[in-house]
């Protein structure tokens, strides 16, 4: 009667919910993130949280923002959206609160582990996914665990070079980067810069005028989406994955969006390679959830590999 | 008193040497690849060359030319250096010829695992070549283990999308890859084209004037590494590699070619990743040798990872 909380700690909001030894998913809660009153109410508010499941909790797994050392179990940097959160034990800390083994991982990274597990990538070993929002994120898995890189900053695939986006400035400081030009805000500047309706509330009315035959605003969006596609094909290129997902908010935009960027990405790759394509993301807001508590079950000894294959023991399917 | 043999097969000469259990490299043979007379001639002229070492040969890895399915021990593809190469059991065929444990790879691969050994990269465990030649190519080192992909074909950092190849046609078929601009034919041709003297025999010609001062020789060179550069920067920015090494008959071209790689190369990093830098390979045309060799060792039952390690038996280096 085990089970394992998975936890997905943002900016905004920490869910938390109970996953089964299959990755199924049971109870979930969702809180607002306390992030202006520091690391140790974020900590609080996640153990609260996972509580509140009112499970038989033998493991909890962490998906959170920022850079995570999973190894030292600590966040190395984030964002402003997490004040002082850089150098929070994570799993020290969480582990002295719930009194169980803790694993921590970047909430990226955790996405693309539950969708590897559960998801659109069930079973397969060389991942890239793709977190197509307000910046382009992402993550590799090869041989079925994460890439982290050596200094856990692995997976920032919007900071590749674009054709597209020569000169442009970056959100990093640089220029040039795919995401200068295919993020979501990106997209949106691009439709305002080039004379869009300057009340379109946001992309998805852009995406809308475009689904409802607006030129400008299905140019723009081709435009975004098949810089983008090109930089993916030449990135699966050099990584030969099994499988290329795509998530985030700018994923919703629809067809209109998806197929420049399959064209783009189809007439970039290599002859050995053009059988692949691009996949949604399908386990949505709680993909990061399920990965992390994948690397909970770990923690109590199931190899990731194996909680996905047929158990020999039999019949070990855990209380959801 | 145990030996292992590094073998490097190319299109055009077959390399062995007897390597230590540390990597040293003893004698050497090298005998041109008989390419046209067939994969039987091939293997048993790689064979011979093994022989000839007339070392304690107990086990033996080869670094070939093409696709290489290490798991399998077979050739998946070849160019028409090495016709009818493809499908080629290299590792039975090796096996059934000298009587020893055999281990295959492809040859960039096994030249980054040799950097990695005892080259520029010695130690690190996340590593980056890219070789930079008549095609630029490459292999990615993710924890001190190759990253084969999904069909064995990864690597190819040449068909990354490169802002300055916008619209140029690559030898791969596709147009806009890195390749099409920075490798050491369409340096020399960018040259020509650009109205360089027609009768430079070479590349090397081509950076002999530019290490004498002459614009468009050097104005070239700077273009093409610059793209290169900014390629490889975003690609690291992806990977967090704890080493990019640059090797191949470009990166022969001195400071004219170096400076600007690596200027770009820097401009286009993440802010955590700003201390990598560029480094020269240094094994040269051994690389390949002496990294299949590690794989040899593993065969034997020494963990590549380990091999580099002191030895807590002591004292087991081998006859060289």
């Amino acid at each position: 009667m085990t089970a394992v909380a998975g936890v997905d700690i943002g900016g905004t909001k920490i869910s938390a919910g109970l996953v089964g030894r299959d990755g199924t998913l049971g109870r979930t809660v969702t809180v607002p993130t306390p992030a202006a009153e520091g690391p140790g109410a974020v900590l609080a508010a996640a153990a609260d949280a996972v509580r509140r499941l009112d499970g038989p909790v033998a493991a909890v797994g962490v998906g959170s923002a920022g850079v995570v050392d999973p190894v030292a179990g600590v966040i190395v940097s984030a964002t402003d959206a997490l004040p002082g959160w850089a150098g929070t034990d994570l799993r020290g800390g969480l582990r002295e609160l719930l009194g169980v083994p803790v694993a921590v991982e970047n909430d990226v990274h955790a996405h693309a582990l539950g969708e590897a597990w559960t998801g659109a990538a069930a079973g397969e070993r060389t991942v890239l996914l793709v977190a197509v929002g307000t910046g382009i994120g992402g993550s590799l898995l090869a041989g079925g665990a994460v890439h982290h890189g050596a200094r856990n900053v692995a997976g920032h695939v919007g900071h590749l070079a674009a054709p597209a986006a020569a000169g442009r400035p970056c959100t990093c400081g640089g220029a040039g980067h795919v995401e200068a030009v295919a993020s979501g805000p990106a997209l949106l500047a691009a439709y305002r810069r080039h004379g869009g309706d300057p009340s379109a509330a946001g992309l998805h009315t852009v995406a809308e005028l475009a689904r409802e035959g607006d030129a400008l605003a299905a140019g723009i969006l081709a435009e975004g989406a098949a810089a983008l596609g090109e930089v993916l094909g030449g990135l699966a290129n050099v990584l030969d994955p099994d499988a290329v997902l795509i998530g985030g908010g700018v994923s919703a935009c629809g067809d209109v969006w998806w197929r420049p960027l399959r064209a783009a990405f189809a007439a970039a790759l290599l002859p050995p390679l053009r059988p692949l394509g691009l996949t949604a993301a399908r386990l949505g807001p709680s993909a990061a959830v399920i990965g992390a508590a994948r690397l909970g079950w770990a923690e109590l000894g199931e190899r990731p590999d194996e909680v996905n294959a047929p158990s020999l023991s039999g019949g070990s399917a855990v209380s959801r």
